[in-house]
């Protein structure tokens, strides 16, 4: 059982701004890759797409920021999940160089109906993938 | 008949790099905002979202770099429609501070069928439209 | 005196992703230029780059998603001083459409030095002309 | 002897927009993540930092777009050194997916001085190195 996905983000200039650090709000995109192939893991591909009549927004994040990125940081970012509910996902997300940490979020990531973006139940296949194999 | 539409952009610290001035791809961002502008001014609102059947896609792009822009700047981004066909657009554009050039681009850009993604003639009314309004 | 800046922000395709929406990340770009507009009402310009051997950087932010944007969208987005400290500023922040509340946040901004990356006091002319123009 | 550098790039839903495929001014970011790791293959790291008086910057490119990525491909990214100046280097670019051109570019760097931002010779070591091991 696996509940936690760590991917590299090598930080390239298009990453930083004029502080000379990476872009605060980066860090979002950089945990938004680590979630996506979370999901690629129990083979949700288009998992913001909608193709199936749902698609899963951002609900809320809590981001700390800790220490700040520079260009060419090899990064580890992972993506946690700690919570499973029908219509959600809450992830515990870290960005780390080395063994400093310099970002850390909780994101809460909820599941809505393409069409009247009301919260609704992901497929009952995916949810119970994700319940077996991660033990939540 | 006007075939130009400026609209003035501040520089924030979202459009830097690393280097200390305005990251290169960004000015591409600035211009289409000054495109997007000028279509506006024929009524065209969702003029990249294929609500028609069809959509505007840039082609190809000319773009050279003259002198670096900087955060707090205040820039003014214009675009001048050079030549107007059924089933494209090309503009002359500019990124300016005062009387500095710091950008210029010519950026074709075409009408295509959603589904197909060939080229295809843009609504007869916008052409017709645009073509009296500016004397193309 | 005042608390809140107000800035108008017109959604363009750049901010959009393939959801069709505003890409969730890029409400905290929009929330930044409010707080740089605010900022500026105090002659403090160059806020994030550290001419004078201090930077202001985001700390921390907890984000809340409630509707989404999309494009061509004129958007309000406000920052609203909340709390005034030596080396820190809260801002409660604020994006709507018309009447709607599309996203709000409260974003705490750390005055560092620049070399150390220290938490350090902001310039004592700048903390004085903000505490007496909000009252805080 | 080696002109080429190729990675392969994820496309994830921060580089999409609204029309439901790859934001094209993102495309240049890609091939800049392709030319930083030309440079990192001669050891030359944060070549747009200026760590020794001078940067390289984008002077000019051209891009055609050919067909639209989407998300979740795996591109291929690729930036061949075409022409070796003192002060120069021009890069012919392309992004496949599989066997399809989805975007080609000819992008021109130069090294200018920091400080009055004119073009300069780069590091003597560097124009030997990349000569030498590309056979430009």
């Amino acid at each position: 059982m696996t509940t936690t996905q760590s991917i590299p983000v090598r930080v390239y200039i298009e990453d930083t701004d004029a502080g000379g650090i990476v872009y605060y709000v980066n860090y979002l995109k950089f945990m938004e890759r680590a979630r996506t192939e979370f999901m690629r893991g129990f083979d949700y591909r288009h998992y913001a797409l909608g193709d199936a009549g749902f698609q899963f927004v951002v609900q809320s994040c809590q981001v700390r920021y800790h220490r700040p990125g520079r260009v060419d940081d090899l990064l580890t970012v992972s993506a946690e999940l700690v919570k499973l509910g029908k219509a959600s996902l809450v992830f515990s997300q870290r960005v780390e160089r080395d063994t400093e940490l310099l970002c850390e979020a909780e994101v809460r990531v909820g599941c809505i109906a393409n069409e009247s973006h009301k919260p609704a139940a992901m497929p009952a296949d995916l949810y119970q993938r994700v319940k077996k194999e991660t033990g939540l």
